[in-house]
C-alpha cells in the first residue's frame, strides 16, 4: 500500500544530500588525530561547522554538534542552570517534553511559566521582569505550529541579564534563523526534522554564559560536548541544512499552499471542527480537534488507509493523553482528546492531500460512533 | 602518499557491512508513530536490539541505544550514583577520561581508586568490601591494552551490595562478552571502535539497580535515555557487531601475530625502549616508551612518513601530557612522555608492520635528538 506521511513534525525522510554526504564522509577517522586521516576528519568537521554557522547567522565556534534536538536542550538547560547562582527559571506551559522534563528536573529551580492565549501563543511577558537563571522557549510549537515572539523574549529577558534558550527544533530549515541577529544564548536543532539524519542535533552556545557540560570526558566541542565526533553525522547534517535554506522560500510556500487546502476541503465537510493551528504558525501544520472522535481511533483508521499522522501529544509509549499544550490554551479535555496533527513536508504531494480529504469525513464519523459506542 | 594506520584504538574505519545497513535504513522514520513506516521503524529497531543482546549474552530490553561509549559512561555513572543513597565510589587511577572526569564530577562523592601494579593491571581489591553507590572500571585498557580482572570486581563488588560498571569500549567485537556471565550492572561499548559508525553507543543495563536518566524528554529507551531514536545507527552498529563476533577468533589471532611481529622487530632493533602493554592485554595494542624521545616528535615523523599513530595519551586538544595510566604504573615522567601507543586493527597488514618496522629506529633516533637540542 503507498502510504500518505503526515506526520513531517515528529521526523522527515532523509535528503538524498544528506545520504550522500553520510556516506561520502563515513570513513572519516577522529579529527583529534594528530596525522593526516585526523587533519582531514578535522576539515571535513570544520567545512560542516562552517556551513551551519552561516546558514543560522553565527560564529563557527559558537556551533556545538550533539546527539539530539533533546541533548542540545538538555545542555543548553541544565548547563546554563549549573552555570548560574540562580534559581528562578522561567518558561513555557507548551514546551516539548525535552524542555518540559528538563526544567522540572532542576534541582532546587523556583519556576514560573509565561501564560499562553487561546491560540497557543505566549503573551503576557511580565515573568520575564525578575532576574533568572535562564529563560526558555520554543520558536514554534510541535503541536499546533504557533510561531512564539522569540524576539521579544530575548530582548526582554536580556533587560533583566537573563539568558535565553530558544527550542528552535521545528524551525531551524523552515523559517530564516539569525542568532546573532536574535541574541539569544543557546538555541537547539534536530537534523532529522530538516531531512538530516536521526541522531545528531546541534546547540549553537554564546561563548559567555557558556553551558557547563553535563557529559565528561575528552574535552570536544569547546569542552561541552565530550565524545569521538560523529564528523559524518554532522557533515550530513550540514548537506540537509544547506539544502533545506536553499529551498526554504519555494518550498514553504508550496508546504503553505497544501496546508491551507488541507484544512478548507476538512472544514467544508466535516462538522464540528476547531482548527487549532492560528498564525503566526508554521506552514507545515494543521492541528484539528474533532469532539467527540478519540485521536486514537482517528490514527488507527487512517493507518488502515495508508494514511499516517499522529495525535500530536502521543509520546514514544504512545499513550493517549490530552495534550498539555491544548489544555494550556483552554481547549476542554474532552475535545483535546479528540486531536488530529497532520504536519507537511518535503515529500507531501497535492495527490497525499486529496487522497487524505477525500476519506476524513468517513474516518471522523466512524471514530465518533466507536466513541459512542464505548 | 598510502597511509599506514596505526590508531585503531581511537577509532576504525566503517566496515562495509555497516555503512550498508545504514544506507538501507536511513529511510526508516520514528519508532514512535502509531502507522505501518513507525511499526516498520519499530521492527528495524527491535532487530538490532535482539542481535545485540544475543551477541553479548543479554536480554532485549537491557540493551539501550547512545549516541556514544563517553555517554553511556557518563549515563552508567552519574545514573547509578543517583540511584544510590550511598556517595562512595570505586574506581581505578588507569580509566578513560569519559569515566574518570564522570567520577571526579560527582557531587559530594567520596572515591577510591583501586591501586594497579606495574603492568598496568588492578590487583588489589580490598576497597571492595566496603559497599559503594557503584564501582567503575575499565575492562582493557585504552592506551596499554591491559585487560583487568572485571569478572573478580564484579563478584567482589557484588558481595558487599556494590553494582558494577564495566567499560567494555575496547573490548566489544575484540573479546568474547557475556553481560550476564559476567554479572555486571551496567556495560558500555561504542561502535567505532569495532566498525560501526561514529556517533552511536551502547549501554547494557539491568532491570535493577537502573541507572537514573540523566537527559530529560520523551521517555525512549525505557525512560533512560531520550530522543527520537537512531534507527538507521543502531542498525549500523548491529551489523558491524555481527561481523566482528563472526570474524573475531580468525581476526584476532591474526591482529595478534602482526602486534607480535611488530613488537619484536621492534625491539630487535631499537635501544633503549620497554614495552608497556604485558600480558593479559588485547591483541591488538603495543604501548613502549623510548626514553628521550618526545611522544610528539614521534608521531609528527610518522605522520611525515604516512605512519598514523599516537602517544595514547593524546587528547581532543592534542596537548601532551605524562600518561595518568603510565604515572599509576609507576613510569617516571621523563619515560612517560617519549611513548608511543600502535594499536592494530581489521585494516593493518603485514605490510603497514613492516613498513613501520623499516623507519622506527630512524624516527625515534631523530626524535632522540631532538629532544637533545631542545
Ligand atoms: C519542539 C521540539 N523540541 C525538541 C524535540 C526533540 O528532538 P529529538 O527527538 O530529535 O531529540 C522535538 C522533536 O521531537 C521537538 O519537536
Ligand atoms: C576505554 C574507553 N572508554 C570510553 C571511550 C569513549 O568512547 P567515545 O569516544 O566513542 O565516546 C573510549 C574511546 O575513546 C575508550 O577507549
Amino acid at each position: 500500500m503507498t502510504t500518505h506521511y503526515f506526520d513531517h513534525a515528529a521526523t522527515s525522510p532523509m535528503r538524498q544530500a544528506a545520504i550522500d554526504a553520510f556516506v561520502e564522509h563515513a570513513g572519516t577517522l577522529n579529527p583529534g588525530g594528530q596525522y593526516g586521516s585526523g587533519r582531514h576528519a578535522g576539515s571535513v568537521l570544520s567545512d560542516a561547522r562552517e556551513t551551519v554557522a552561516r546558514l543560522l547567522g553565527t560564529d563557527p565556534v559558537e556551533v556545538v554538534f550533539t546527539a539530539s534536538g533533546t541533548e542540545a536542550d538538555n545542555l543548553a538547560i541544565q548547563g546554563l542552570y549549573a552555570a548560574s547562582e540562580l534559581n528562578r527559571v522561567v518558561s513555557t506551559p507548551i514546551e516539548h517534553s525535552a524542555v518540559r522534563d528538563t526544567v522540572n528536573a532542576l534541582d532546587g529551580a523556583e519556576v514560573a511559566l509565561l501564560p499562553v492565549t487561546g491560540t497557543g501563543h505566549v503573551s503576557e511577558l511580565s515573568a520575564l521582569d525578575e532576574p533568572a537563571a535562564l529563560a526558555t522557549c520554543m520558536w514554534a510549537n510541535n503541536e499546533t505550529g504557533a510561531i512564539q515572539p522569540v524576539a521579544e523574549i530575548v530582548a526582554r529577558a536580556a533587560a533583566a541579564g537573563t539568558p535565553t534558550h530558544i527550542d528552535a527544533v521545528q524551525v531551524v530549515g523552515k523559517l530564516p534563523v539569525d542568532f546573532h541577529a536574535l541574541g539569544a544564548t543557546t538555541l537547539a536543532a534536530s537534523a532529522h526534522k530538516f531531512g538530516g539524519p536521526r541522531g545528531v542535533g546541534l546547540l549553537l552556545a554564546r561563548r559567555s554564559p557558556a553551558p557547563t557540560a553535563i557529559l565528561h570526558g575528552g574535552g570536544q566541542e569547546r569542552g561541552i560536548r565530550p565524545g569521538t565526533v560523529n564528523v559524518a553525522g554532522a557533515a550530513s547534517l550540514a548537506a540537509a541544512l544547506e539544502e533545506s535554506v536553499r529551498e526554504m522560500e519555494t518550498e514553504q510556500s508550496r508546504i503553505r499552499e497544501l496546508r491551507d487546502r488541507l484544512r478548507e476541503r476538512i472544514l467544508g465537510q466535516v462538522d464540528d471542527v476547531t482548527v487549532n493551528t492560528t498564525e503566526p504558525a508554521l506552514p507545515s501544520h494543521v492541528h484539528l480537534s474533532f469532539p467527540g472522535a478519540e485521536g486514537d481511533s482517528m490514527i488507527m483508521l487512517l493507518d488502515s488507509l495508508g494514511i499516517e499522522a499522529s495525535t500530536g501529544s502521543a509520546c514514544s509509549s504512545g499513550v493517549n493523553r490530552a495534550s498539555h499544550v491544548l489544555l494550556a490554551m483552554g481547549v476542554d479535555e474532552h475535545d483535546a482528546r479528540g486531536s488530529l496533527r497532520l504536519t507537511l513536508g518535503r515529500t507531501t504531494t497535492a495527490e497525499d492531500v486529496d487522497y487524505l480529504a477525500d476519506r476524513i469525513t468517513e474516518v471522523v464519523s466512524r471514530a465518533r460512533a466507536a466513541g459512542m459506542a464505548a
